[in-house]
């Protein structure tokens, strides 16, 4: 296969390009896609690197300056993520993840796909780390943890020459401190022109010298047009269980989206999904009509637990849903260790994650979805809790 | 009326303009005015925006990049403004709000006209929020709150085509969270060519779904030559106490500056000041030999207190006072709160709030000032409380 | 004596220089050497001013934004420095140095030499300052203050024109709050074209009205080559005591390095050293053949406390060792307060330091530092504590 090669931002060898973009004409190589990377620059965005992927029928927006998160994205004229009331992209230079006791990440979160971790995720709380000398002490994990707001190191375009003539953007960012964690975030996110598929590829590695735990979470968030009263959430469901009493109220019907609602409290579902014969799982939300919908394909190994997050409140609240599969639930990283949800990793041991993420446009591409969804389930009804349970949350 | 409109900061568009100036032989609008955008580099100061308005007689800066605050001014060769430990204009990326217990605000703290707000402002101290999850849990509100350490999200100069052809910079600052307040500023400040007034007109609105609080104050500061010993605070006090023991200490001279005290602790006064037939009232600082102020009219229906700040401390460590109109006093929200003094904004509700900064030069003008704050007292005496009152302030 | 000088940042007067460079040719003064300025861009390094000094034989880097520390150096392929966790300079923009308990410092901690200081160095801890009421508050203190993560406000270059054509790097930084401490640290870094030496020069005043306290310390950090098992730390100590149990261990070999091990915790070691007639003392790291040392020389006066930091982890987790020459040792500053090691300087008051660090290549060299400090010892046992002593560490 030949490639080619652009890098965009190369800390280490001081490389660093403002503005850039390659199209299909210019590379000779396929039809229709451009690349751009652009700057921000001014108010909260100022200093932001963006690189927007258009394959011709699928265009999404990577954020190298957070994370790697992406964006907003948009498919033949469907808006795809949600409209936060954080309504710019946030320099991470401006977020105090401490902040409120740990809620600062609230302050920049309007991202449609985000990844959560990696030295923790979930609530913020207090856990135990081991200080410079050796001394455990109290800490507070802030929500979400830290790899959102870090910058990418090494961001580089790379398009394939040759038939399907894929698009990718790839990236590390470094999640390091001296006498703390120190896990390298390796991704690649995958599109062929004319698809409505990203495929998103991490390698998440523990550079100590020492045995390190590592959590991640994928916050894949949408709201309007695709969440609307009468959406739905299809998965094919292990078992579920409400995190709390606010989740327990609205068991009967967790998996529909009712309208925006003024003063609606997050219910949040916390579930195993079972996984098909290829240790593939799918999760999926879908409109009411039943012709547009989004999957997300993942192996239930690497992410075996899956959490559903309904935040169905006011439009200008954040009317949004998060299907969000992950190493764990996201609970305070001290409950998760005590259930066996934490990753660990030896010294360069590696982790790695596929995640495919797709728009389906159609009753028949809908349609198909759910069928493969029913053949993992293979007609086995999903274990409904009503109520919280001790394994899965503390509440 | 026709107007000249430059966008110079529009991130939601991506529009950015990194130096820019306009003058009035350029647009053929009145005669000797300027208006100037630059964009500072280096240090502390790496990456703040500023736009410096000279209406021929008086000039002065707007801080895009810290909410929109006034920087410094100048009149006729008197500085406006006061001379701070903190010399330059700090990037609020270098600002970490919740240090020392919520006192980060003060690392950032030089401007003339500063607002504080909105979530909160005052002394930094614990209050309850909501969290995601609808439960209430302890935050600590830091010092001043986060407005002037926002960077605008739009910034717009306006010019006035027909006499008086009025000089406006208009910015938009969002102080947002997902889960948390989301309040918009909109500003306007307008000067006209050759006068000496500034005219600052601020929306707040309320952008969330439901009910929330909202605080603002503008801590307005003089140093010298403004102030010096025997300078004097001057308004239709209709009751004023002192906010602690320190400042009883100093309640019969307490409108009276002194000279530069090495280790002088602030003394801050509250008080609740009188209005005009029209629901204005007015508060001013006049320098010894009465020919020389600055005067502030405001509305006391939408800055119905008014606070004094008297730091008549060494020349290095900000020789300093305030004079501070706000929707209350500067003491913890939850202090406030109890005592009726928070605003409630309904969704999308809006609140208005108009000041006017004037400098006066010459016996004549502040005579005429002091006659305009007579004529509001109509001779009612002050009630003078020498110690701190419970409704006041918690000391 | 005649100087070339060019000014890269001076904020006050808006003067910012993005890239530039000078050299021995261009200014027909010496030869061989070159000076050159950077900002780097992309990732956490974004907008990092870095300048470059390279003398003929040795080449050094000075990291404006992150308080004049130096980054790393190279001495005829000799590399001068270490590998830290945290890959690339760190914009002082992302670190958020209260992060977990005060450990936010490690977040950006890679340089060669380090000012730790000024307001506070040492362990993060709650100590006592006046908040602007005049009352006593308990703070965190983070983990070795803020000089570090603070970007200077003035960066100049000066050459001189005659022999021997020193090249120097001056550089202030103001570490200031309202009512806070507001020390100015004013540094002049100097070599001088084909010497393996850099003199460093700091003068830190208080600007304050005010009496207030100072503290700094110089973290001089050492990886590979010049660390290696069997290399080991000499100096005329006076006496030396383990800082905590851990250290206690080691302390028969504590001036010994061993090679890189796996989950090794550090050891940390106090002491006082002897001084010469000069009223200076050196310290020396030097390799197992002992042809290869870097040697400190500075006054016993002004840096009357040495640390000696032992962190022979795995090289993943940084192999070094640091010496740390500093007005007293890096605990809290609460403790070193009680133990009479915190500075206090009056208002204007200067405290003048003065550290050389040297290059040594070849037995010979080594020989003559070795025996200079034989000299100091004039045959002086040190006086060895096997057990922490209250005087100098609370563990």
């Amino acid at each position: 296969m030949r490639f080619y090669s652009k890098t965009l931002t190369d800390i280490e060898n001081e490389v660093y390009i403002e503005e850039w973009s390659v199209s299909s004409s210019e590379l000779n190589a396929g039809e229709g896609w451009r690349i751009e990377k652009r700057r921000l620059r001014g108010g909260p965005s100022d200093g932001v690197d963006v690189v927007t992927v258009n394959n011709g029928v699928l265009s999404f927006t990577v954020v190298p300056s957070r994370g790697m998160s992406l964006w907003k994205g948009e498919c033949q004229d469907l808006p795809i993520g949600w409209r936060s009331p954080v309504r710019c992209l946030v320099n991470p230079c401006f977020i105090n993840l401490e902040e409120r006791r740990g809620l600062g990440w609230l302050r920049g979160f309007n991202e449609w796909i985000v990844r959560c971790g990696l030295e923790s995720f979930g609530a913020s709380g207090i856990d135990v780390i081991k200080d410079n000398m050796g001394n455990e002490v109290e800490v507070l994990l802030p929500l979400h943890g830290r790899i959102a707001n870090t910058p990418a190191s090494l961001v580089r375009v790379k398009v394939g020459l040759n038939p399907p003539f894929e698009l990718g953007v790839e990236g590390i960012v470094y999640e390091s401190s001296m006498f703390g964690s120190n896990l390298k975030l390796k991704t690649s996110i995958v599109t062929i022109p004319g698809s409505r598929t990203i495929k998103i590829s991490d390698e998440i590695e523990n550079l100590r010298g020492v045995l390190d735990e590592m959590q991640i979470l994928y916050h894949c968030n949408y709201g309007k047009p695709l969440l609307e009263e009468g959406a739905q959430f299809l998965a094919p469901i292990k078992r579920v269980a409400p995190r709390d009493e606010e989740a327990s109220k609205g068991i009967d019907s967790f998996n529909l989206a009712g309208p925006p609602e003024r003063g609606f409290i997050e219910r949040v579902y916390f579930m195993e999904l079972l996984e098909g014969a290829d240790g593939h799982t799918e999760a999926m939300l879908v409109n009411r009509s039943l012709d547009k919908a989004v999957s997300h394909r993942f192996s239930a190994k690497s992410l075996p637990f899956f959490t559903f997050w309904k935040n169905t409140a006011a439009e200008e609240d954040g009317y949004v849903v998060g299907l969000e599969p992950g190493t764990g639930f996201p609970n305070t990283r001290n409950f998760e260790r005590k259930h066996g949800r934490v990753v660990k990793l030896g010294p360069s041991e590696k982790y790695d994650i596929e995640l495919n993420v797709s728009l389906l446009l159609g009753r028949a591409e809908v349609e198909e979805a759910i069928s493969r969804i029913e053949a993992i389930k293979r007609g086995a009804p999903p274990i409904v809790h009503r109520e919280p349970i001790e394994e899965f949350s503390c509440a």
